[in-house]
Protein backbone atom coordinates (compact mmCIF):
# COMPACT_ATOMS: atom_id res chain seq x y z
CA UNK A 1 0.00 0.00 0.00
CA UNK A 2 1.69 3.49 -0.72
CA UNK A 3 2.57 5.14 1.99
CA UNK A 4 0.88 8.90 2.90
CA UNK A 5 2.83 11.57 4.88
CA UNK A 6 0.51 12.10 8.26
CA UNK A 7 -0.27 15.31 9.49
CA UNK A 8 -1.52 16.64 12.71
CA UNK A 9 -5.36 16.41 13.11
CA UNK A 10 -6.86 18.63 15.90
CA UNK A 11 -7.54 16.86 19.04
CA UNK A 12 -11.05 19.19 19.06
CA UNK A 13 -12.23 16.93 16.20
CA UNK A 14 -11.31 13.71 17.07
CA UNK A 15 -14.53 12.64 17.77
CA UNK A 16 -15.19 13.11 14.10
CA UNK A 17 -12.74 9.62 13.78
CA UNK A 18 -14.37 7.65 16.42
CA UNK A 19 -18.11 8.64 16.94
CA UNK A 20 -18.99 6.54 13.67
CA UNK A 21 -18.32 3.15 15.39
CA UNK A 22 -15.17 2.17 13.00
CA UNK A 23 -13.26 -0.82 13.44
CA UNK A 24 -9.98 0.15 14.78
CA UNK A 25 -6.25 -1.58 15.41
CA UNK A 26 -5.17 -0.78 18.51
CA UNK A 27 -1.31 -0.62 18.78
CA UNK A 28 0.84 -1.46 22.23
CA UNK A 29 4.28 -2.01 23.37
CA UNK A 30 6.29 -3.50 26.14
CA UNK A 31 9.75 -4.27 26.46
CA UNK A 32 10.32 -3.21 22.92
CA UNK A 33 8.04 -5.86 21.56
CA UNK A 34 4.44 -4.37 19.84
CA UNK A 35 1.47 -5.69 18.94
CA UNK A 36 -2.12 -5.16 17.24
CA UNK A 37 -5.54 -5.93 18.37
CA UNK A 38 -8.86 -5.37 16.52
CA UNK A 39 -11.52 -3.95 18.23
CA UNK A 40 -15.29 -2.45 18.01
CA UNK A 41 -16.02 -1.51 21.57
CA UNK A 42 -14.78 1.44 22.06
CA UNK A 43 -16.36 5.33 23.02
CA UNK A 44 -15.68 8.80 22.95
CA UNK A 45 -16.22 10.35 26.66
CA UNK A 46 -15.40 13.77 26.38
CA UNK A 47 -14.38 16.65 23.25
CA UNK A 48 -11.49 18.10 24.60
CA UNK A 49 -9.11 16.89 25.48
CA UNK A 50 -9.99 14.07 23.41
CA UNK A 51 -11.30 11.17 26.40
CA UNK A 52 -11.64 7.40 25.16
CA UNK A 53 -13.22 4.26 26.70
CA UNK A 54 -12.19 1.15 25.26
CA UNK A 55 -12.72 -2.17 26.28
CA UNK A 56 -9.98 -4.22 26.38
CA UNK A 57 -10.48 -8.29 27.73
CA UNK A 58 -7.80 -9.81 30.03
CA UNK A 59 -8.24 -12.95 27.35
CA UNK A 60 -5.97 -10.31 25.48
CA UNK A 61 -2.21 -10.17 25.65
CA UNK A 62 -2.93 -5.98 24.95
CA UNK A 63 -4.58 -6.17 28.34
CA UNK A 64 -1.28 -6.97 29.80
CA UNK A 65 0.86 -4.29 27.64
CA UNK A 66 -2.07 -1.82 28.74
CA UNK A 67 -1.70 -2.48 31.74
CA UNK A 68 1.35 -2.26 32.61
CA UNK A 69 2.76 1.21 29.80
CA UNK A 70 -0.70 2.74 30.35
CA UNK A 71 0.31 3.61 26.45
CA UNK A 72 -1.16 2.87 23.11
CA UNK A 73 -2.22 4.05 20.02
CA UNK A 74 -5.63 3.91 18.19
CA UNK A 75 -4.64 3.14 14.34
CA UNK A 76 -7.88 3.54 12.33
CA UNK A 77 -8.14 1.03 8.96
CA UNK A 78 -10.13 1.17 5.81
CA UNK A 79 -11.70 -0.84 3.46
CA UNK A 80 -8.51 -1.66 1.57
CA UNK A 81 -6.82 -3.19 4.99
CA UNK A 82 -10.18 -5.84 6.09
CA UNK A 83 -8.11 -8.45 5.10
CA UNK A 84 -5.18 -7.77 7.54
CA UNK A 85 -7.96 -6.25 9.83
CA UNK A 86 -9.44 -9.88 10.21
CA UNK A 87 -5.61 -11.70 10.37
CA UNK A 88 -5.25 -9.55 13.31
CA UNK A 89 -8.52 -10.16 15.08
CA UNK A 90 -7.70 -14.12 14.66
CA UNK A 91 -4.31 -14.05 15.48
CA UNK A 92 -3.15 -14.19 19.55
CA UNK A 93 0.43 -11.46 20.07
CA UNK A 94 1.42 -14.35 22.39
CA UNK A 95 3.41 -16.02 19.70
CA UNK A 96 3.05 -14.00 16.69
CA UNK A 97 4.98 -10.41 15.68
CA UNK A 98 1.82 -9.20 13.80
CA UNK A 99 3.36 -6.18 12.20
CA UNK A 100 5.73 -8.80 10.25
CA UNK A 101 2.86 -10.87 9.67
CA UNK A 102 0.76 -8.48 8.38
CA UNK A 103 3.31 -6.52 6.79
CA UNK A 104 2.42 -2.96 8.75
CA UNK A 105 4.70 -0.53 8.95
CA UNK A 106 5.48 0.53 12.75
CA UNK A 107 6.33 4.04 13.09
CA UNK A 108 7.78 5.80 16.26
CA UNK A 109 5.23 8.15 18.54
CA UNK A 110 5.44 11.18 18.94
CA UNK A 111 3.81 11.29 22.79
CA UNK A 112 4.04 7.13 23.65
CA UNK A 113 6.86 4.49 23.24
CA UNK A 114 4.32 2.45 20.87
CA UNK A 115 4.40 2.19 17.10
CA UNK A 116 1.87 3.61 14.98
CA UNK A 117 0.65 2.01 12.29
CA UNK A 118 1.41 3.62 9.13
CA UNK A 119 -0.87 2.16 6.11
CA UNK A 120 -4.28 3.07 8.88
CA UNK A 121 -5.36 6.04 7.80
CA UNK A 122 -5.33 7.62 11.03
CA UNK A 123 -3.96 6.91 14.62
CA UNK A 124 -4.56 8.50 17.95
CA UNK A 125 -1.42 8.59 20.55
CA UNK A 126 -3.18 7.66 23.89
CA UNK A 127 -2.11 7.46 27.86
CA UNK A 128 -4.72 5.49 30.14
CA UNK A 129 -5.94 8.14 32.83
CA UNK A 130 -8.71 5.60 34.70
CA UNK A 131 -7.93 2.11 35.02
CA UNK A 132 -10.76 1.70 38.03
CA UNK A 133 -13.02 -0.31 35.82
CA UNK A 134 -10.56 -2.70 33.91
CA UNK A 135 -10.66 -5.18 36.50
CA UNK A 136 -14.80 -5.45 36.46
CA UNK A 137 -15.14 -4.44 33.28
CA UNK A 138 -12.46 -4.51 31.20
CA UNK A 139 -12.38 -0.86 30.39
CA UNK A 140 -9.76 1.84 30.15
CA UNK A 141 -10.18 5.43 29.89
CA UNK A 142 -7.75 7.45 27.65
CA UNK A 143 -6.52 10.56 26.85
CA UNK A 144 -5.55 10.95 23.47
CA UNK A 145 -2.51 13.35 23.05
CA UNK A 146 -1.98 13.64 19.66
CA UNK A 147 -3.42 12.97 16.64
CA UNK A 148 -2.67 12.18 12.66
CA UNK A 149 -4.87 11.87 9.42
CA UNK A 150 -3.62 10.79 5.97
CA UNK A 151 -4.86 14.16 4.29
CA UNK A 152 -5.77 12.74 1.11
CA UNK A 153 -8.32 10.55 2.58
CA UNK A 154 -11.09 13.02 2.11
CA UNK A 155 -14.08 10.00 2.54
CA UNK A 156 -11.97 7.55 4.44
CA UNK A 157 -14.28 3.88 3.86
CA UNK A 158 -13.65 2.76 7.48
CA UNK A 159 -15.41 -0.80 8.30
CA UNK A 160 -17.57 -1.50 11.02
CA UNK A 161 -18.19 -4.90 12.20
CA UNK A 162 -21.67 -6.55 12.40
CA UNK A 163 -20.37 -9.74 13.70
CA UNK A 164 -19.17 -12.77 12.54
CA UNK A 165 -16.78 -11.66 10.15
CA UNK A 166 -19.78 -9.21 8.51
CA UNK A 167 -18.44 -5.68 7.92
CA UNK A 168 -20.41 -2.81 6.83
CA UNK A 169 -18.32 -0.32 4.86
CA UNK A 170 -18.93 3.46 5.27
CA UNK A 171 -21.76 4.54 2.80
CA UNK A 172 -22.00 7.62 0.92
CA UNK A 173 -23.15 10.63 3.70
CA UNK A 174 -25.62 13.14 3.82
CA UNK A 175 -25.52 16.99 5.56
CA UNK A 176 -28.39 18.35 7.96
CA UNK A 177 -28.80 21.04 9.77
CA UNK A 178 -27.44 20.26 13.74
CA UNK A 179 -26.82 23.37 15.94
CA UNK A 180 -24.54 20.98 17.85
CA UNK A 181 -21.16 18.90 17.51
CA UNK B 1 -43.81 5.31 8.49
CA UNK B 2 -45.32 2.20 8.22
CA UNK B 3 -45.15 0.42 10.94
CA UNK B 4 -43.94 -3.14 11.56
CA UNK B 5 -44.62 -6.14 13.99
CA UNK B 6 -41.10 -6.35 15.83
CA UNK B 7 -40.28 -9.57 17.24
CA UNK B 8 -37.89 -10.99 20.19
CA UNK B 9 -34.18 -11.15 19.53
CA UNK B 10 -31.70 -12.85 21.41
CA UNK B 11 -29.68 -11.09 24.07
CA UNK B 12 -26.24 -13.15 22.46
CA UNK B 13 -26.67 -11.15 19.40
CA UNK B 14 -27.16 -7.23 20.68
CA UNK B 15 -23.65 -6.53 20.22
CA UNK B 16 -23.88 -7.21 16.32
CA UNK B 17 -26.58 -4.22 16.78
CA UNK B 18 -24.32 -1.72 18.44
CA UNK B 19 -20.71 -2.73 17.58
CA UNK B 20 -21.16 -0.71 14.16
CA UNK B 21 -21.75 2.44 15.92
CA UNK B 22 -25.29 4.11 14.82
CA UNK B 23 -26.52 6.72 15.71
CA UNK B 24 -29.05 5.63 18.57
CA UNK B 25 -32.38 7.42 20.12
CA UNK B 26 -32.84 7.27 23.86
CA UNK B 27 -35.46 7.21 25.50
CA UNK B 28 -36.55 7.62 29.30
CA UNK B 29 -39.36 8.46 31.66
CA UNK B 30 -39.74 9.89 34.66
CA UNK B 31 -43.21 10.67 36.12
CA UNK B 32 -45.50 9.93 33.79
CA UNK B 33 -43.23 12.28 31.18
CA UNK B 34 -41.05 10.61 28.33
CA UNK B 35 -37.90 11.96 26.84
CA UNK B 36 -35.70 11.09 23.76
CA UNK B 37 -31.67 11.88 22.94
CA UNK B 38 -29.60 11.55 20.15
CA UNK B 39 -26.28 9.48 21.09
CA UNK B 40 -23.19 8.89 19.29
CA UNK B 41 -21.17 7.30 22.36
CA UNK B 42 -21.64 4.18 23.41
CA UNK B 43 -19.93 1.13 23.55
CA UNK B 44 -20.38 -2.88 24.50
CA UNK B 45 -19.01 -4.11 27.26
CA UNK B 46 -19.78 -7.58 27.43
CA UNK B 47 -21.51 -10.25 25.38
CA UNK B 48 -23.80 -11.90 27.25
CA UNK B 49 -25.69 -10.79 29.15
CA UNK B 50 -25.14 -7.70 27.00
CA UNK B 51 -23.76 -5.21 29.15
CA UNK B 52 -23.23 -1.73 27.39
CA UNK B 53 -21.49 1.68 28.63
CA UNK B 54 -23.60 5.12 27.12
CA UNK B 55 -22.07 8.54 27.91
CA UNK B 56 -24.90 10.76 28.78
CA UNK B 57 -24.24 14.64 29.95
CA UNK B 58 -25.56 16.50 33.00
CA UNK B 59 -26.57 18.96 30.39
CA UNK B 60 -29.26 16.63 29.02
CA UNK B 61 -32.15 16.60 30.66
CA UNK B 62 -32.27 12.53 30.22
CA UNK B 63 -29.26 12.37 32.50
CA UNK B 64 -31.89 13.35 35.38
CA UNK B 65 -34.26 10.90 34.16
CA UNK B 66 -31.74 8.03 33.78
CA UNK B 67 -30.23 9.14 37.15
CA UNK B 68 -32.90 8.58 39.02
CA UNK B 69 -35.01 6.21 37.49
CA UNK B 70 -32.14 3.63 36.43
CA UNK B 71 -33.80 2.82 33.26
CA UNK B 72 -34.02 3.74 29.33
CA UNK B 73 -34.41 2.28 26.18
CA UNK B 74 -31.89 2.13 23.04
CA UNK B 75 -33.55 2.65 20.32
CA UNK B 76 -31.99 2.47 16.92
CA UNK B 77 -33.04 4.78 13.58
CA UNK B 78 -32.31 3.81 10.21
CA UNK B 79 -32.04 7.12 7.48
CA UNK B 80 -35.60 7.63 6.62
CA UNK B 81 -35.81 8.93 10.16
CA UNK B 82 -32.48 11.01 9.93
CA UNK B 83 -34.44 14.20 9.99
CA UNK B 84 -36.31 13.42 13.11
CA UNK B 85 -33.15 12.33 14.64
CA UNK B 86 -31.27 15.68 14.38
CA UNK B 87 -33.88 17.39 15.64
CA UNK B 88 -34.09 15.28 18.17
CA UNK B 89 -30.67 15.98 18.84
CA UNK B 90 -31.33 19.99 18.73
CA UNK B 91 -34.13 20.06 20.94
CA UNK B 92 -34.07 20.04 24.97
CA UNK B 93 -36.39 17.86 26.54
CA UNK B 94 -37.26 19.83 29.42
CA UNK B 95 -40.15 22.37 27.41
CA UNK B 96 -41.20 19.40 24.29
CA UNK B 97 -42.36 16.40 24.36
CA UNK B 98 -40.56 15.00 21.79
CA UNK B 99 -42.62 12.11 21.10
CA UNK B 100 -45.49 14.51 19.94
CA UNK B 101 -43.26 16.72 18.05
CA UNK B 102 -40.90 14.27 16.16
CA UNK B 103 -44.70 12.23 15.38
CA UNK B 104 -43.21 9.64 16.91
CA UNK B 105 -45.03 6.13 18.54
CA UNK B 106 -44.45 4.89 22.04
CA UNK B 107 -44.78 1.71 22.56
CA UNK B 108 -44.88 0.36 26.21
CA UNK B 109 -41.75 -1.60 27.36
CA UNK B 110 -41.96 -5.35 28.74
CA UNK B 111 -39.01 -4.75 31.40
CA UNK B 112 -39.15 -0.95 31.94
CA UNK B 113 -41.13 1.68 32.49
CA UNK B 114 -40.28 3.62 29.49
CA UNK B 115 -41.86 4.01 26.41
CA UNK B 116 -39.81 2.00 22.61
CA UNK B 117 -40.06 4.29 19.76
CA UNK B 118 -41.18 2.21 17.00
CA UNK B 119 -40.20 3.97 14.19
CA UNK B 120 -36.77 2.34 14.97
CA UNK B 121 -35.52 -1.09 13.45
CA UNK B 122 -34.40 -2.27 17.08
CA UNK B 123 -35.10 -1.56 20.50
CA UNK B 124 -33.06 -2.59 23.67
CA UNK B 125 -34.39 -2.48 27.10
CA UNK B 126 -32.58 -1.14 29.45
CA UNK B 127 -31.52 -1.29 33.54
CA UNK B 128 -28.49 1.02 35.12
CA UNK B 129 -26.38 -1.26 36.67
CA UNK B 130 -23.64 0.61 37.51
CA UNK B 131 -23.59 4.79 37.43
CA UNK B 132 -20.11 4.74 40.06
CA UNK B 133 -18.40 6.82 36.74
CA UNK B 134 -21.75 8.86 36.16
CA UNK B 135 -20.41 11.91 38.08
CA UNK B 136 -17.14 12.14 37.13
CA UNK B 137 -17.11 11.00 33.14
CA UNK B 138 -21.24 11.03 32.69
CA UNK B 139 -20.38 7.20 31.68
CA UNK B 140 -23.60 4.74 32.81
CA UNK B 141 -23.31 0.99 32.75
CA UNK B 142 -26.76 -1.44 31.45
CA UNK B 143 -27.68 -4.61 31.33
CA UNK B 144 -29.86 -4.95 28.20
CA UNK B 145 -32.54 -7.12 29.32
CA UNK B 146 -34.86 -7.13 26.37
CA UNK B 147 -34.21 -6.76 22.49
CA UNK B 148 -36.69 -6.33 20.11
CA UNK B 149 -35.92 -6.03 16.38
CA UNK B 150 -37.97 -5.21 12.96
CA UNK B 151 -37.37 -8.77 11.14
CA UNK B 152 -38.76 -7.44 7.94
CA UNK B 153 -35.11 -4.95 8.04
CA UNK B 154 -31.97 -7.40 6.63
CA UNK B 155 -30.22 -4.82 6.06
CA UNK B 156 -30.95 -1.80 7.75
CA UNK B 157 -29.27 1.61 6.72
CA UNK B 158 -27.95 3.06 9.83
CA UNK B 159 -26.57 6.29 10.27
CA UNK B 160 -23.14 7.39 11.56
CA UNK B 161 -22.48 10.78 12.83
CA UNK B 162 -19.36 12.28 11.43
CA UNK B 163 -19.46 15.71 12.96
CA UNK B 164 -21.52 18.89 12.48
CA UNK B 165 -24.53 17.52 11.06
CA UNK B 166 -22.99 15.00 8.91
CA UNK B 167 -23.75 11.47 8.74
CA UNK B 168 -22.41 8.15 7.01
CA UNK B 169 -25.16 6.20 5.89
CA UNK B 170 -24.77 2.48 6.20
CA UNK B 171 -23.04 0.92 2.84
CA UNK B 172 -22.64 -2.49 1.45
CA UNK B 173 -21.66 -5.15 3.32
CA UNK B 174 -18.28 -7.67 2.96
CA UNK B 175 -17.83 -11.02 4.42
CA UNK B 176 -14.46 -12.15 5.50
CA UNK B 177 -13.51 -15.01 7.61
CA UNK B 178 -13.79 -14.46 11.29
CA UNK B 179 -12.94 -17.28 13.97
CA UNK B 180 -14.68 -15.14 16.14
CA UNK B 181 -17.84 -13.53 17.55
Amino acid sequence: MKKAMKKLFPLSKVYSLLEPGPVVLVSTARKGRANIMAMSWQTMIDFEPPIVGIVVSERNHSFGNLKATKQCVINIPTVELAAEVVGIGNTSGRKVDKFQKFHLTPMPGKLVDVPLIDECYANLECKVIDAKLATKYNFFILEVVKAWIDPAKKHPRTIHHLGSGVFMVAGKTIKLASTKK
